[in-house]
This record gives C-alpha cells, sequence and structure tokens, in this order.
C-alpha cells in the first residue's frame, strides 16, 4: 500500500424523486442565487426544469440559466459561464445533465474568482485556490464527476482537451437519481459503459503498486457495469440495474479505486482526448475504441493483472483472451472497437499521434507515448 | 436499490509516518488545546505518545491528558472524559488507539455541549446534537470507528452496551498508519479479523434489498481480511498486509458497504454486546463465536446470499459448507467458535437471552430475538 490522503466531503443523494430535494440543500448552504447550467432542451420539455425551478422558488433561490453545454464541452462555454457568474452576481453553480455540463460547471466555478483566462487554469499555468460552491442533479451516470474535484474541457481553437482539478471542486450535494436516466438513449449508454470500465482499468493495469483489495473492489465495479449494462440494453426501464449502473460509476472514479495505488497514468484517456478533440467522438466510444488496442499493446507489461482480469471479469484463462473477452462485450453491446466506426482513417494516425503529445506531456507519459507508439497502438484498432 | 444519502467527511490520513502530521491538521482547524485519550501506556513506552506531544507543541496546540480506556469500554470513563474537556475548555478530543478509545471519544465529544447525563446519548433518550471535534491516530484496525459517525460504550452499572451516532461525531482527521499496528498482539489481530468480517455480512445476509454491487464489494473485504490476516500471522512485520488489512476495515464501516441497501439488521452485534458486557469478552472473540452459530440458525432464511458467500469466498457449493469454511477459518487462525473458550456455559444462556433483550429492543429486532431464539441460536456453539 502506498501512502494516501482520502478524502471526499461530496454528499449523494440517491434514489428516486431525490432531485425535489434540491432548494432545501441550496437553502442550507445559505444560497441565494445560482447559476443554473445544462445541455440541451431536454429537461424542459420532460419537466425536470419545472421541477428545480419550483423547488428553488419555494426556498427562496433565485438564478439564472446557461443552457447549450455539448458533450465535450467548450472553454468558450466555460469563458461564458464564467462571465454570466460574475455579471449576475451568483453565489453557487447547479449543474443539470451528465459529466458533461458538471466539468463546465467545474471550469465556470474556479474562473469567477480567477483574474486571467479560466483556460489557464486547464493548462496548470495557474492552480485553482478558491471555487463558486458547485452543486449537481445528474441525468446521466458515466464520468463520476458528481462524487470528484476534476473536470475536462476541450479548447475549441487549440483542439487541446485539458483538465482542471482541486478540492474545492467537490460538488457540495450531487443528486443521482437514477430515473431520470432512463431518457439516456442506447448509444450514450453503451458509451457511458465504456467509460467506466475505462476508469478503473487505468490504473488497474498500469500502476505500480495496485493492492489486491483495490483490484478487488475493481472488479466488483466492472462486473456490475457488465451485469446492468446487460439487463438495460433488455429493459431500459429497470431501476434497480439503473441504480446499480449509476453507482458503479460513481464509486469507479471518486477516489477509492486509486487509494494506495502508485505510479499509474491514464494512457487511454490521453490517447481518447485526442480523438475526441479532433474527431468530436464520444468519449466513450473513443475509449471502447482505444482500449482494446491499448491493452493488446500493453498487456506483456503486466501479465499477471492481465491474467487476473480475464480469470475474475470473463473467466478465462490468458490475458489474449481476457482482451478478446472484453473486446468481443464491447462489440454486443455496441460500443465502436475499430477506427473505422469513429469515421477515422488509418492516414490520419499520425495527426492524432501529434495531438497526443499535448495530453502525454501534462499526463508525464511523453517519453512513453510518442508519436510513433501512439501509431503502433491504434493500427490495433484500424 | 433503495434511496440513501451517502456523507463522510472525514480525511484519512494511511500510511508511514502519517502521525507526524496530527499538529498541522489541529492547526489547521483552529484548535489550541486537546484532550489526549488513550488506553494503556504502551504509547508512552513505544515513542507514540512522545512523538505526537512533540508535534503538538510545535504547532502550539497545549493538551491535558486522559489514559486508561479499557477495551469494552465504559460510560463512566466517557463521563470522565466529558469532565475533564469541560474543566479543561479543549477545543477537541483526540484519541489515540483503536476502536475503544475512539469510540468512547465520541461519547465524550457529544456529552461536552449535553447538560445532562452523557449516557442519555446512548439510551436515545436525546439526540445528539453538537459535538466537539474529533481527531484520531489509529493503533489497531477493526472497528472502522476512524471514518464513521458511531461508537458503542457499556454502562458498568446496568450491564448495558448501546451505541452513540450523530453526523457531527465524523472524525475531522483520522491517521491510520499500519506500520504502528505491528505491536497488536496475535489474539487482537485475529479478534480484529472477526469483527470486521461481521460488519459486512450483517447486512450481506440480513438486508431485504442488498445490490449485487454491495454484495461484490462486501466479498472484496472479507476475502483481503482472511489474505492479509493469513499473511500477518507468518510474518507481522508485513506492512502490505497490514495495510490492505486497515484499509478493509475502515471501508467495512464507513457506509459504502451499506449503500442502497434497505431492510437490515444487525443481530450478530446485539448478541454479542451481551456476551462483551456480562462475561467481558473481547467484542471480536465473542463474534467469531456467535456468527457460526447464528449462521446455522439462519441460513434457510436467505439461502441465496448464503450460497453467494459460498461461493465467492470460500469457493464451495452450499449455504452448510460456507458456514462450516467460516468456523473452520476461524478455528485455524484462532479466535474463538465456542462459548466455552469464552467461560461462558450452558447455564448461563438463560441470562445471556434476558440481556439481549435491550440490545435488540434498540436495534428494532425484538420479536424475532426472544430469550429463547436466543438461546436456541446459542446452543449451536455450545
Amino acid at each position: 500500500m502506498e501512502n494516501f490522503t482520502f478524502y471526499n466531503p461530496t454528499t449523494i443523494e440517491f434514489g428516486t424523486d431525490k432531485e425535489q430535494t434540491i432548494g432545501q440543500h441550496l437553502a442550507a448552504h445559505g444560497i441565494k442565487k445560482v447559476l443554473l447550467c445544462y445541455g440541451s432542451d431536454r429537461i424542459k420539455r420532460d419537466g425536470l426544469f419545472a421541477t428545480v425551478s419550483q423547488r428553488l422558488a419555494e426556498h427562496g433561490v433565485a438564478f439564472v440559466e446557461l443552457g447549450g453545454i455539448v458533450s465535450n464541452p467548450l472553454i468558450s462555454k466555460v469563458r461564458e459561464g464564467v462571465a454570466l457568474a460574475r455579471a449576475e452576481k451568483v453565489d453557487a453553480i447547479l449543474a443539470i445533465g451528465g459529466g458533461s455540463v458538471l466539468d463546465s460547471v467545474k471550469g465556470m466555478a474556479a474562473g469567477v474568482h480567477y483574474a486571467g483566462d479560466v483556460w489557464d487554469l486547464f493548462t496548470g499555468k495557474e492552480g485553482v485556490t478558491t471555487a463558486v460552491p458547485i452543486f449537481a442533479i445528474m441525468t446521466l451516470a458515466a464520468t463520476g464527476s458528481e462524487m470528484n474535484c476534476s473536470g475536462v474541457v476541450t479548447n475549441d481553437e487549440t483542439k487541446e482537451k485539458f483538465f482542471i482539478s482541486a478540492p474545492s471542486l467537490f460538488p457540495k450535494v450531487s443528486i443521482v437519481n437514477p430515473h431520470l436516466m432512463q431518457s439516456v438513449t442506447r448509444d450514450y449508454l453503451v458509451y457511458s459503459a465504456a467509460d467506466v470500465i475505462a476508469h478503473c482499468i487505468e490504473t488497474y493495469f498500469t500502476a505500480a503498486v495496485h493492492p489486491a483489495l483495490q483490484s478487488r473492489i475493481v472488479e466488483s465495479v466492472i462486473n456490475t457495469i457488465i451485469d446492468s449494462t446487460g439487463t438495460l440494453l433488455e429493459d431500459p426501464a429497470n431501476d434497480a440495474a439503473r441504480g446499480e449502473f449509476a453507482w458503479a460509476a460513481t464509486l469507479a472514479l471518486n477516489g477509492l479505486t486509486f487509494s494506495g495505488c502508485a505510479g499509474f497514468s491514464f494512457p487511454n484517456h490521453a490517447i481518447e482526448h485526442s480523438l475526441s478533440a479532433l474527431f468530436n467522438v464520444p468519449h466513450g466510444a473513443g475509449l471502447s475504441t482505444v482500449i482494446p488496442a491499448w491493452m493488446k499493446w500493453y498487456h506483456g507489461r503486466n501479465p499477471a493483472q492481465f491474467t487476473r482480469f480475464a480469470r475474475q471479469v470473463f473467466g478465462v484463462a490468458t490475458p489474449e483472451a481476457g482482451i478478446a473477452a472484453l473486446e468481443a462485450w464491447f462489440n454486443k453491446i455496441g460500443t465502436p472497437t475499430r477506427l473505422g466506426q469513429l469515421g477515422i482513417k488509418e492516414s490520419d494516425l499520425p495527426a492524432i499521434g501529434e495531438n497526443v503529445q499535448m495530453s502525454v506531456q501534462r499526463f508525464g507519459l511523453a517519453e512513453q507515448y510518442t508519436p510513433t507508439v501512439v501509431s503502433e497502438i491504434l493500427r490495433h484498432a484500424l
């Protein structure tokens, strides 16, 4: 076990009708006015916006709204949010949506009190010191953003996809009502499954120190995602499976699976961020394409853990069989495993390899993941 | 999945030398004077007391001390701590020890601002409103008290063993350095193993709603305890195994394993509390005796989960085989499984059954666990 600090002060309100509590939570934190952020207008059509507005009004919380946050969210929108939050002098920001909305809100919350351009906080030019309090109502489970202090945003000009992270960015309260996630499309359900699995296996496979307890917890999360995704593809209205999927997604990236691990990195995310930034592919779809390719390239470096994965997740005996089983499962649920499914050609590989360098430098992986190596990895996904 | 709220604001400082950070944590919370509580004088002989004193002095934190807290801690000592904390006007209480010290400190922290007798807060006559901030340095891993807001104390006059629980009783910071736990005796190591397993399986077996994810996490904890206990009995200096044991113990009772579960109860704890209260047996030793007996009596009520346990923990096929395997493992590591090993005779059963009634009433289990039923259960442990 490596030394670690575990600190996660976010309150999770999980379950049916929990969005009804948002007014009282904001009031309990002394919030008088929020910036309410969301993606599409779907929340206005399905009644969630009306419900939230009503609960805010009942607790004397005013709001201004900012919609139109897209998946693979953009720094231009974050800047818009920062300006609006300042102009309207809000006390807090409320995200309604999935990881893209919440990640954007983290950028806004950090940017409000920063005098320079908020992108500086993503490039690491400046650190986050204080932030406006964040609250969230989740309508999609995937990123774990509801219970961590990080967010990822793309710079629409430079095509960089960078992250921000600071203890002040833990949401105060995140509401996770699995029932609200019934409207997630079949495509985004399976992309989300790939995303959650990606969050666990990066550390699981790359860590120099990975305690058995953490391996077991990761396998618990992955097996739960596999089972619940299968159930939901058959029966999208199954709230029990929706709940297991959602809580597994939260636990995959709330700090629990990393505690006591050391010497790990996020190469699949680094590579995928370039696919998203350059070709605007959904993050999960990019991950399900990168992961099997990366595993084929990487497994010889950690054969014991790949054997463990094969046995504990798919009940097969060898690293190769485990990788094949994961790729087959991605194919079965319908998330891409080939670059061609994302509209990416072999001739794009050099440009991807170059773009990845911006991410791997920030992840400290530049020596290992050169453009040549990235091309070699992605050739497994042609 | 049942609706739940997850909230756990405790900072865990885990790993080698983390006790060196206690001064800065207290200072960061604005603490000027603490009541420093501990059990035996061992911490004075092994240097931990000196280390802590020095770190406090460096950060301008004064202290008064209260030693002599015993296992199965007593309300009389809690009262002494409340009086001392008031007289000395401390800002916080610092526990150095295991669950008994920390549980006592929770009582003291709650009692300082309560005008009546602190035992009222254990009987449920009054609720806990505010509490003095709690900090902890753990020298034994078992109870999970370092990352939850509950504590159990015995009334030395009435022989009741009751609990206290309130969000204000979460420790602000708990330091878990596995290396400090090397001095735990072989007996207390195996009792602790039984205690951690007990924390998981009560919910696992009794819950009306127990999501598969939670079952998997419980099995992860139990398998880790089994493996790490085996390693530590061979090699007590193995800090990696000591660390896995300690973190598994924390996760077993920090709210994680219960999230989304419903309709569960703690009958083994209710019964064991009477063994501790009447015969002063170590809590874990009482649990390892009660659990197999209770399982033999109970398993027909939840055969699917007992089959799952048998398969996932011991790789055997039937509930009976799983129970036998657990009992055999308790015997192998050397924690009691028979009442005779605790000095308890068949003729004591009626008195135990009567005493249990005080606990089961508080747990809401009075109808199911009558004195006759308790005797029937414990006869399996004769």
